[in-house]
């Protein structure tokens, strides 16, 4: 478990680091980036991962969000990982955009072809915070998660399974109800197989939302009314609804942002908003 | 001179849009990215153009800076060009990432190889404003001009060569002296020739700036003390020293920011100065 240093660059007084290490869950190498702020230079310091969208790897969020600034002015460390494993050479994964290399959907696939490498869920989960927590100054008692459209759906997932891991949770344009998309039927149907499909709604964020007894909820999400994924790939109305069937001291707050896309200038816009939302859980 | 949209995205209330035009200077067809804020559906704002560095396009500056979240703040329309003319097909000019494509170092070529398309000096100052301000919300009377490593020595270079256009400008670890470091030497021998080595001082930030009788001076520079091009390539201090030379009431601030490289990362943590700076004198 050792992390091999492959950059880094000051920001914002802090440090942006990238490292590379070999996993075992996901058997290959993986790089991810960690943005630490000034402050854990002098202690530990609160810990939030993104996780990123189809066809990114660990780069596009540090240097398209804009979250660097907004995380160095809380004092709170950034984890962004890839979104797959990598060079893997699975026969098909580089087939679609959307199925395969930079498109893991943060589960862990049961079927044969993909079984021993597409276990993104136990190494966001479980690896890589073992790793994070036993080589950096991040404290593992104050960590949360948020994430972008197939990331977002990872962030709100991986919430919902481990409610006692993360201290909240948030999500921009969500995959929200993949049971009930194409994106999901492909991802879930490839790494799950289309024989059992109850074992999708383990990996289904309304499915979770409908019979989770955690603790009380908050979670906050941003979606642009522009988002041309919005109506037939995100489905977050399913998401507002299952909230409903929730406690009433949850919120599951959906606001439509009015002529937004799903970039990442619409990230960037509301992301203050987010770590906002997250540092008022890790402080 | 007809402006052609390419993409729109809705990005902290305002509006980043591509657009693609001919250019009679460069002989080829050009893109550029415009931030317009939400103030700019109301009438003309003022406008700040950013030149980039080697190797980049229209695109690095408006992903990577956090700029256009500054410029919407102030009300301000930001204007992102090209680095280069593109797909002229110049023998030699995709041979290095320093010269040629991505590398027009905004200087008109004289020499023949290269003058019939590598005119980014008159694109940037005469062509590309007046389509802008023909086209767009932008009131060519409040404009100012920053940029990056090459583009911090066209910014510096382009104002004070022409201080009646431009109410302020900013630099991000210029090229302060080409003529006398070897990206300049390459650059200026290739488009200017090597024969008149005295025609090259035109466009050097310092020999302009002995030579200033203009307004009074206010530029701030920025440039990190771990940027692995400063002392060979950037030569802050002649910058200094030059600005020395001329009158008691100018100020050329060069502030050395510890630790800092010459990425992007460094850039977005000190742009809302330099947005703030130009603010000042655009407002």
């Amino acid at each position: 478990m050792t992390l091999k240093e492959i950059s880094r660059n000051k920001a914002f007084n802090g440090h942006l680091i990238k490292y590379e290490h070999e996993s075992k869950e996901l058997g290959c190498t993986m790089k991810f980036n960690v943005f630490l702020p000034e402050n854990a230079s002098h202690g530990k310091v609160p810990g939030l991962y993104f996780l990123s969208g189809l066809t990114c790897n660990e780069d596009n969020f540090v240097q398209k969000s804009g979250a660097l600034k907004e995380a160095a002015k809380h004092g709170i460390a950034l984890i962004a990982p890839d979104t797959s494993p990598r060079g893997v050479k699975v026969e098909g994964d580089e087939d679609s955009w959307d199925f395969g290399t930079g498109a893991g959907f943060y589960v862990d696939a049961t079927e044969e072809k993909w079984k021993k490498h597409y276990r993104m869920y136990s190494y966001i989960v479980k690896e890589l915070p073992a790793i994070i927590y036993q080589s950096l100054p991040i404290d593992e008692n104050r960590v949360s998660i948020f994430g972008h459209s197939m990331g977002g759906h990872g962030a709100i997932t991986i919430f919902l399974k481990n409610p006692s891991r993360y201290k909240s949770v948030s999500a921009f344009s969500p995959i929200a109800n993949p049971i009930n998309c194409p994106w999901g039927h492909k991802a879930f149907g490839g790494y799950l197989g289309n024989t059992n499909k109850d074992q999708w709604k383990q990996y289904d964020a309304c499915e979770l939302l409908k019979s989770f007894d955690g603790k009380t909820l908050d979670i906050l999400v941003d979606v642009g009314t522009s988002d041309s994924f919005l109506e037939e790939q995100l489905k977050l109305d399913q998401l507002r609804d299952a909230a409903a069937s929730v406690d009433r001291h949850s919120q599951v707050n959906v606001r439509y942002q009015e002529g937004y896309d799903h970039s990442y200038y619409f990230i960037s816009t509301f992301v203050p908003d987010h770590i906002e939302h997250h540092a008022k859980y890790l402080k």
